[in-house]
Formats: C-alpha cells, structure tokens, sequence
C-alpha cells in the first residue's frame, strides 16, 4: 500500500522535531486530521506567527518580542547579579523558582569540541563585553550551567574569562534535589552534597 | 518576567498535541525557534498541506488523498476478507507487517460508553452496509481491534452484529509477543497463549 504524499510529507517534517520519533509522528499526524480545520490553522499560525516575531534580546540573548527582553527592561531586577544559563528554558525555569532577581545572560549552549562548539558558536564574548562596557560596581557572575560534562566545561571557561575583569563568579550549588532519597542519589552527588555541607547551628 | 505573547501561543497550541506536555511543548517552541524559516515554512506547510488534502476513503474509512484509497482500489488484494481495525494508523501497523492481503475497515474508535462512544460515534454502520450491499461470495472478517476493554467490547459488538448476515468472523490471535520472555508475560496472556496453543507435530 502507497501513503498519500502529504500523510507521509507531514509525518517526516514531523519527525523531525526533537523527542518526535516516527511512531510519535504518526500519532501526532493522525491527530491533526481528526482535528478541527481551525485547530490546525491555529497551530500552523502559532508557529509562523512565533517564528516572524520572536527574537533575540540583544543584551542578555533571551528571547523576546520587544527590542530589550522583559528582564533587561525591567527597572526593578538588580542589575548588579548576572546568572549566566545555557538556554532560554533554563530562564524560563529559573524565574518559576521565584528565587532570583537579577538579570540574566544565555548562551545559547555549552562548550563541546566533540561537536564543534567552541567559545565562538555560543554568547561567551557578548557576556564579557557586557561586563567591561558595565559603569558603577562590579557585578557577581552566577554560573548556572548544567551540571553535565559539557556544562562544567563552559562554566570552568566562563570563569577562567571573567578572572581579569574582576568580578566575584559563583556556581550554581551541587546536592540533593528537594524530595530525593538518599538511598538513591548517585555517589558523586552525595559526594558533593556532603562536600557543600552548611552549617545549621550556630555555636 | 513576562513571556512574549507569540511565544505563551506557540507553547499552548504544540501542548495541546497528543503525548506533548507542558515541558516538551517549551522544548519544541524554543527548537522551533532555533530552526532556520525555511524549516518553520515546511513544516507549517506541511501541516496545512495534509489538513487540505486528506480525507477518508469512502468505503473503508482509510485515510487517503485520492477517491478510493490505496488498498481498496488495489485489484490484486483479496476482496473477500475485511481486517476492521480502531485507527488509521493499525492498518499501517498490519501492512508493515506483510501478512495480510486483504481489505480494510476503520471504525476510528472504540465503544467506551464512560466517554460517550457508541455504536454510533464509530463506524460500524459503514462496515455492516458495505457488507450487505456487496455481491458475490460471503467475505471473512477479521477483528483486529485492541485487546483493551474498549476494544473487546468493539470486537464483541461487531461480531454480534455481524451474526445475521452469515459471514465468517475471526479475532486475530492472543498469546506471547515475538521475543517475549515466558518469565514476565502477565498470566493473563499466558493463559490465553495456552488456550490457544497450536498443534507442531502431525500424528
């Protein structure tokens, strides 16, 4: 039996999206036949619309629909805390924590040379420039890439470029999440964990 | 922070697909766009592409661009046996598997009267019609709904009200899935794998 051409054209494109693999493909295929004509001109408008709207901040490289990101417009965050992420989802996800309220600066990934990505395909130079072109105190760099391979890589490189600029770098804390047993956690995160101990009482 | 009005649409529309929640519908968004326009173009075209051209075949409810689908207007597959299945993408599934010649008929659903599907919300009606009207010798009908609640009911309200027009009516076989291990089948399976065990040696 021969696929119509389209069945097949939607699901490759489909497919093509990340964690869409082609048994997902289909599904989703054959969910947006079943679905109502609006429904699919919804999504298709959604998509071009975010596509020929959306862009990057040209401070910090979240991303943004106006000229500066709501972060860097708003007058109320403390300029003086940059938070240092590897992508706009992890903004997203810092700012759902509540406890952050500093600026931020994304680098659209993470140092990987098995991939070809050095200091010059992610935003490294973009954030120094911002810290040297900076008037009135130093800031403090918070390094809140991921805590893989490649996340400790460029956050060992972004720090090693921030020593002579003079500011104070910190690095996201290493441990337990919230809720976990520790029974489970893995030895090199309990390594850290008890590594990163603080001090509860005062004596 | 406010997220740009373009990019909270894009999110609400991808997490409405099937199988996308909230987090994977942020990561298709920002994948989105990071992807070049004419990606974006092509996959938005594609999308209302398929939504235009597609429709159901008339006589066995297959999805299909054309008038009739692919196997119902393939002389060669066998018109006498109808394999009725609950979605277009199971008539996929059983010609991937190359064991089955004949025709199809997809009911799109399963009776789950919990969620208001009867026999009228999927087509039963089309199948027993089409029976009726046909010409010739009696077909066999294979039933190869699922094997959840929802599609044994379908399967046995099928073969019910296919009783009266005297046609041969078979259920596609239970038993252990190929390289599955004895050891973690439920014993539902496995007793009907017993129960419909096959004779190896002729006596």
């Amino acid at each position: 039996m021969k696929y119509p051409n389209s069945l097949i054209q939607l699901i490759r494109e489909l497919s093509r999206l990340p964690g869409v693999g082609p048994k997902s493909a289909q599904r989703l295929a054959f969910h947006l036949f079943s679905s109502s004509d609006q429904d699919v001109k919804n999504l298709s408008d959604a998509i071009l619309e975010a596509k020929k709207i959306l862009k990057l901040c040209p401070v910090c490289y979240n991303i943004t629909d106006t000229d500066l990101c709501a972060v860097c417009s708003d007058p109320t965050r403390d300029q003086d805390i940059i938070c240092v992420v590897e992508e706009p989802g992890d903004v997203i996800a810092i700012e759902r924590s509540g406890e952050f309220e500093g600026l931020y600066h994304v680098l659209h990934g993470a140092l990987s040379p098995m991939n070809g990505v050095g200091p010059e395909q992610i935003k490294i130079a973009g954030l120094l420039e911002r810290i040297q072109n900076r008037e009135g105190a130093p800031v403090e760099v918070i390094l809140a890439t991921s805590t893989t391979v490649e996340g400790e890589a460029t956050s060992m490189f972004v720090q090693r470029s921030l020593e002579p600029l003079g500011v104070n770098v910190s690095r996201i804390a290493y441990g337990l999440p919230v809720g976990g047993a520790l029974e489970y956690a893995d030895e090199v995160t309990l390594g850290r964990a008890i590594a990163g101990r603080r001090q509860v009482t005062k004596i």
